[in-house]
């Protein structure tokens, strides 16, 4: 253990911002600082920056892992002015501008809380237990495993209860995420199934979407909404709208709406909780467990810490719940953020907060998306290219982007890919990853 | 559990011929016998094949492990007479023409034994425990997380010895995977560490290639041999010749030659023997655990049971020790034997095993590599781009050709990568894969 603060590079010359987390807050944020007169220390418990939109096609055996995974050290390469280091912090101490971490004590003088969200089964802790999260690269490969084995598993069993149970799958949350894994499931079962599984029929193989509120993808347009439930609907997803899951023990599902599912695939995608550090005390957390913001997305009560993405929630009259917790906020606060340390040392007046909502975009599968750009609305090919074109763009690395491209165009044209890889084998009764097994 | 056999298509009428194994001899054998009147069924503990050439790559970041794997399923999606099981096999009953497996008890009328080989730790199960094996993808992603997570480790570390363990790398075993292996983390200490691990110098970082034999490539002429050991010094690489691995309990390795290195990362590269299921009689297993055929792949003393690949040896007059372990003789071994099983179907006489060997490469780094064609032995850039244009044409599949071409241009003139993804945390205590520290 040691003392980062003792390795100083010049200790007390210029002033130190701490920015824990490199999702795509802390990323903007570190990027927008580039030529301030600071020294910046990011930290992360991965190594790499997780690129979440396409978390989904690693789950489902489209792109390769490292795809969407981009080391942090190699974005920054040619930063001056900034560090990397690999840590889960353990505690912030605002008394001495300290924060606790597993490799030591870190001082800062600014410090950035960009955490992010994590997955939200609200309290129900069998869910927890048995429901498939995807919030991260791991967990988008231990769905991966989790499908590619029970259809393994379902070509071998003489249950046939058991194997219909190895062959339903259940997505739980109808916004974006879930819309595109339960599309993309749709996707496998139409085009895959059959030809890579000799011996399963599409027709053994279920997709459930159960959403609580009474349309998909709520925070889009109702034309959006319409259009993803008539996409889906076409790949044969049965839809519960105005559901909610009571419980999971692993084999049976129970919904509100008094239907219970056997099955032995619950992939959650129904809600995150901001995941910020301890050391704040409980009154600056609101709603969805995120850290309140004024609108230079500074902690109330506090001078020189900030959060900013889906940890955080900036309160304004215009905003009493924060904005969505997605990717352009994030961006976008750590892009203003970094102006306003900037102005802060300068001893400049700061700039408010203010998101520009360039529109939003999801995808249900093959020549299928749904758009809302303002006040233009429009779904099918166009919207799908538009989502492929938006989604490469933001690819932090080039190779990244190359390697992408070409595996979307070769799945296309070949209606397969060649990603179904078990690496990570999945044990399914300690619902964990079992490297013992390998 | 389920007896596969109650699940025969059509029982009785065409032999079953069971491959364990979907290495390079297990799937070279199953395509040869597509037109043949049997049915196949292929079993591997994986659900993909490993394109083990390139998992030095893997280990060392350079490109993705997907890139490597291969669904079986996908491979054979056309083939009429195939079926795939991910099972693990426990024990051959070969009184019963039956095989026990985690799946269930499946019976043969041919048994092709293709299980290839594993690492040899010739016994030491103290090195056993703290060296890093490199056989497999897992394995590979464990090297590349265990690397990594030293090199950040030494960032933070205070303890300057200590620090100089993490940046000290042995790879004990110079054939081809140990010099590729040293090979690419010289680069590696020359390209990529000042770029992007600010706060170390590559003056830090040694790598050391301890070899048994007085030459590196053994098997390779001995222009190779020389070429090898030059182009590796031009890295800065340590090597030790004639020098044997005497113990290493994760701090100190020492060798027989009097050195004693103090070192956090020992990649074991030294050896192979075979790896072959129980239920055979002793005596078929001679050295390195390689089971003993006939000239036509067949086990001694047995009529329907086979073994090809690294997990053989063919023992004739001119081979007293069997062919080489690589993957030319299991490809050429697997394609003969599916003609003399067709061959023996229709009675007619088997065709004994010739290897025709073709050559061999084997590559230090850019623009560096060694050849051996025939009495034609040539070293340096054209044998490099050689050696690139082999193994991607060997590579199983269209896509994975594709990706790993552009992953190796863009690496070329980037002179780095993007795959230095710790996705498979490395407990350096329990010395696994530590996935409850996701």
């Amino acid at each position: 253990m040691f003392t980062v603060t003792s390795e100083d590079k010049n200790p007390g010359s210029r002033p130190r911002v701490v920015i824990i987390g490199g999702g795509f807050g802390g990323l903007a944020l570190a990027k927008s600082l580039k030529n301030a007169p600071v020294d910046i220390l990011l930290l992360d418990k991965h190594n790499y920056h997780t690129f979440q939109p396409l978390l989904y096609q690693v789950a489902i055996g489209s792109i390769e892992a490292d795809s969407i995974g981009f080391p942090i050290r190699r974005i920054f390469t040619k930063h001056e002015n900034f560090s990397f280091n690999l840590a889960e912090v353990q505690k912030i101490n605002p008394e001495t501008n300290c924060i606790i971490t597993d490799i030591g004590t870190i001082h800062y003088d600014y410090l950035v809380i960009a955490t992010g969200s994590n997955t939200n089964f609200f309290g129900n802790k069998e869910i927890e237990h048995f429901a498939m999260p995807m919030k991260n690269i791991p967990e988008a490969l231990n769905i991966r495993s989790l499908v590619l084995q029970n259809l393994e598993q379902a070509l071998v069993t003489t249950d046939m209860r058991e194997k219909s149970a190895l062959m339903t799958f259940v997505v739980v949350g109808g916004g974006p995420t879930g819309v595109e894994l339960s599309g993309a499931l749709a996707e496998m079962r139409h085009l895959i199934l059959a030809k890579d599984y000799h011996g399963l029929s599409k027709y053994d193989m279920r997709v459930y979407l159960v959403e609580g509120k009474d349309r998909l993808l709520a925070a889009m347009s109702p034309q959006a909404s319409a259009a993803a439930k008539k996409f889906l609907a076409e790949g044969e997803v049965m839809i519960f709208n105005s559901a909610h899951v009571q419980s999971y023990d692993g084999f049976f599902l129970t919904i509100d709406n008094g239907k219970t599912i056997k099955t032995r695939n619950v992939l959650w995608a129904a809600g995150v909780k901001g995941e910020a550090p301890d050391g704040l005390p409980a009154e600056v957390t609101g709603k969805g467990s995120r850290i309140q913001t004024d609108e230079i997305n500074r902690v109330k009560g506090y001078q020189n810490i900030f959060a900013i993405g889906d940890v955080s929630a900036v309160i304004t009259p215009d905003t009493p719940n924060g904005h969505p917790g997605v990717a352009p906020v994030a961006i976008q606060q750590g892009q203003q953020l970094g102006k306003n340390i900037a102005r802060l040392i300068k001893g400049e007046p700061t700039l408010p907060f203010r998101y520009k909502d360039k529109g939003t975009l999801a995808t249900i599968g093959r020549n299928k998306a749904v758009a809302d750009l303002g006040k233009l609305h429009f779904q099918g090919f166009f919207a799908w290219l538009l989502w492929g074109f938006v989604h490469l763009m933001s690819l932090a690395g080039f190779s990244n982007k190359g390697i992408i491209f070409i595996s979307w165009v070769i799945n296309y044209f070949n209606k397969n890919s060649d990603n179904r890889l078990i690496i990570r084998s999945f044990n399914t009764d300690t619902r964990r990853s079992n490297e013992a097994h390998k």
